[in-house]
């Protein structure tokens, strides 16, 4: 038996079953001595995603087939041991941690892309391809799948479809959810499923396709996925607008949307200095402006034109300054700049809180004005960014998070942002996920009858509650 | 106590609680005695869809406000009295049919446009707003609403929810699901639930509106929906193209895919025929063509210019031709002329079955060959058009209902098509919905796991099974 080293309030609430030496032992036979480890050194890896960290699992498994993961369940589903799923744990809201202990069952042997179908426009791919890759592998073959979150280049397939991944392209092409046409997964029970498939249109059944995906990986453990895929562009021009106000830059925005671009971010004042200071460039910079928007249009290159005569016209009436890059090595430039500006906030503080609210986007200017209340009221550096097309926007609180007082403010800026958020036809996650850090916010938003629901769902998926415990319902 | 006056098989295996004077009281003090109806006259009207009939049921109610439906459905869930939802009645596969009986709801009084959010690209609707009434309204404010079901001049948005209707712009622009971004639904329990709301992301909790959004009528009862609405198109333009194969027509398809149409629509031989004879034009007609490809682009001016351009050079290079309409007129009478292909086919036969299979899109030709293999098998009229550009195909065979031959050759025609269209990797509907008509097949396409988790489903919203019973499951 495994020492249960970790212990924290959760896990006292869970009648945890012991992993026996015969559990190890059956473990071992299903996927391998050499994709088993209960090594401490190992197990802590296992223990952190990008914001937040757990207990380590008692066992690490590295299983290569469907079958392989629905014995390890239904060996866990019989001794009501927890298995939490991983893809590269860049998730930002808990959800790949094993809080509760137990099994991780690491989904890196997943990683091949098994068919890029030109003719068919669809794409399968195993949980564990990084999604940048199976984007490049796309764009060979003269196709495009849009869903670009910022953690493409190391984030997987799976972990995007188990949190419903938005990013960058949303305001134009959707989030992840748009593009899975069909799954294969195990079931917490140990059974295998086939829900949807190669087709774009699907009315058979209840769509469970589009229910596993963004449950956080509480449902259901997805072994293969089926893409939907679109012509690739033939090209895309980016630039930036620079306004002298919140105001200004969501009245820009919304005129821009009828523009049907790829990309509209947005960047308050904080964020345009951040950058300055972290890359050196003064790309973002401009005396009057209170806050930038960088644009990107896309298509076919008599369009791309036009349509930047059109992005022209709506500045001009309204004063404002368009810059455009003119090379492509601009125009990376520009993407870069704005890619650093996660990392580049550590220089404020030695932590972040990463939240990502989305509202109507009208509504935008009257959020950022209260978290600019927040921010004189507590004297905590926040800073806002995000996907102004859509109105997803990430708000980072930068502290200390060993001093208690940072703690204890960035806990009410949070509550107020979240509460306000709401009161404006909000929501408070966009893309990210409630995993642990929301779950206790999740009855702001959503009833108790809906939950109650929802609750069911789970049951019905996971009548044991071993898959993912204790995520997304407080 | 009403008279039972319909009992068939079905009705002997359901377990239906009489209607008591009480409850009769009691539902006409909940709507007002001018909302409820019980005359025969009234009763038959609501046992008929698009292509199916049923008994009628014992009771048809006209609320106005989903806490009446909510008042109603906890009295036929304490009472076990099934209640079915109805729009327009404008489904085919028998969604919208009291089968068991019981009370109808009709959601005629729920038919307020009750927001267009310009500046946010929302639409907030009532269940009964007839879709293309709510498309035109959208339109005034320069939006647009793209589903567009062939029967958006009289179906409902709540069916169009419902079902999860397509049609012809979803290879561009998807279906009904990709618009639905929140709903509040009465419960078969009772209780009011509010999912997803007014922004285009959202990843707190499972999606139930997707997961209610085409389930036909059986989870719950819709009363107001908020879609995503996108900028208007600048202009459009429509031809046609002449192919001497189902193959060729294909083929170009694929190729054409890649210009981004707003629709491909396929045509077979017997349906330009159909329609010529329909219609008088010969608008159509070509002497080489063995099948014809309807295009439509859209966008600003210059992108469709350019990709017209594009679209010559697809048609030069595998000498096709290609026939633009250069007038409003002429694009009008190419839709009005494949509109009227549905009540052309009449003239074959006086009973029509319409299917909506769907396949990857490469597959169409093997699908269309082996309808027209057992078109000469049967000697039944088939006749094939629909989507191309996502797939799906309707084909229709054509018969006389009251000719046992006819129906026998049909059903296994039905059985040969759909169990070929699978083994392709296709599905049985694209977007009519499973209802009553297509449960004995479903079970083809989807496993038993599977469906079992999906029923499971079904009980955990409905635990007496009294909303919309006996569809989707065979």
């Amino acid at each position: 038996m495994l020492p249960q080293i970790f212990l924290n309030k959760q896990q006292t609430l869970y009648k945890k079953m012991a992993i026996t030496k015969s559990i190890i032992k059956k473990l071992k036979e299903i996927v391998g001595k050499e994709n088993f480890s209960c090594f401490k050194e190992d197990l802590v890896c296992y223990s952190f995603d990008s914001n937040n960290s757990s207990p380590p699992p008692d066992i690490v498994l590295f299983p290569s087939s469907k079958e392989e993961i629905a014995n390890i369940v239904k060996l866990a589903n019989e001794n009501k041991i927890s298995v939490t799923v991983r893809g590269s744990g860049s998730g930002t809201t808990g959800g790949a941690l094993p809080i509760m202990g137990g099994i991780v069952i690491s989904m890196s042997n997943f990683n091949k892309i098994i068919e890029i179908d030109k003719k068919n426009f669809i794409g399968i791919v195993q949980t564990g391809v990084i999604t940048g890759d199976f984007k490049k592998a796309v764009e060979k073959e003269g196709l495009f799948y849009p869903p670009d979150p910022s953690s493409s280049d190391f984030s997987t397939i799976g972990g995007n479809v188990a949190e419903c991944a938005g990013g960058l392209n949303a305001v134009k092409y959707g989030v992840t959810k748009d593009y899975v046409l069909g799954l294969t997964a195990v079931l917490p029970t140990g059974e295998i499923i086939k829900t949807g498939g190669k087709t774009k249109k699907n009315v058979v059944g209840y769509d469970l396709t589009k229910l596993i995906t963004g449950s956080e990986g509480t449902l259901a453990i997805i072994t293969e996925i089926t893409l939907k895929l679109i012509p690739k562009r033939e090209c895309s021009k980016t630039s930036i607008i620079f306004c002298n106000s919140i105001e200004s830059a969501i009245d820009s925005a919304i005129k821009i949307i009828h523009l049907n671009p790829k990309a509209i971010e947005f960047m308050d004042k904080a964020s345009i200095e951040c950058v300055k200071n972290y890359t050196g460039d003064d790309f973002f910079i401009n005396e009057q402006a209170e806050a930038v928007l960088i644009i990107e249009i896309d298509g076919i290159k008599e369009s791309v034109i036009e349509k930047y005569k059109k992005l022209k016209t709506i500045c001009d009436n309204q004063n404002i300054k368009l810059k455009i890059a003119e090379t492509e090595t601009e125009k990376q430039n520009i993407w870069k700049n704005r890619k650093s500006l996660s990392p580049a906030l550590f220089k404020y503080n030695k932590d972040k809180i990463n939240e990502d609210i989305v509202l109507p986007i009208s509504k935008i200017p009257e959020i950022v004005r209260k978290i600019e209340k927040l921010k004189d009221e507590t004297n905590l550096t926040m800073i806002s960014f995000g996907h102004a097309g859509d109105g997803n926007i990430h708000f980072n609180i930068m502290l200390d998070k060993d001093n208690p007082d940072d703690k204890k403010k960035a806990l009410y800026v949070i509550n107020e942002v979240f509460n306000y958020t709401i009161s404006l036809g909000g929501s408070i996650s966009g893309e990210h996920g409630i995993g642990t850090t929301k779950k206790e916010h999740i009855k702001k938003e959503i009833d108790d009858v809906t939950l109650s629901i929802m609750k069911k769902i789970k049951k019905t998926f996971d009548p044991n509650g071993i898959l993912n415990p204790y995520k997304i319902f407080p």
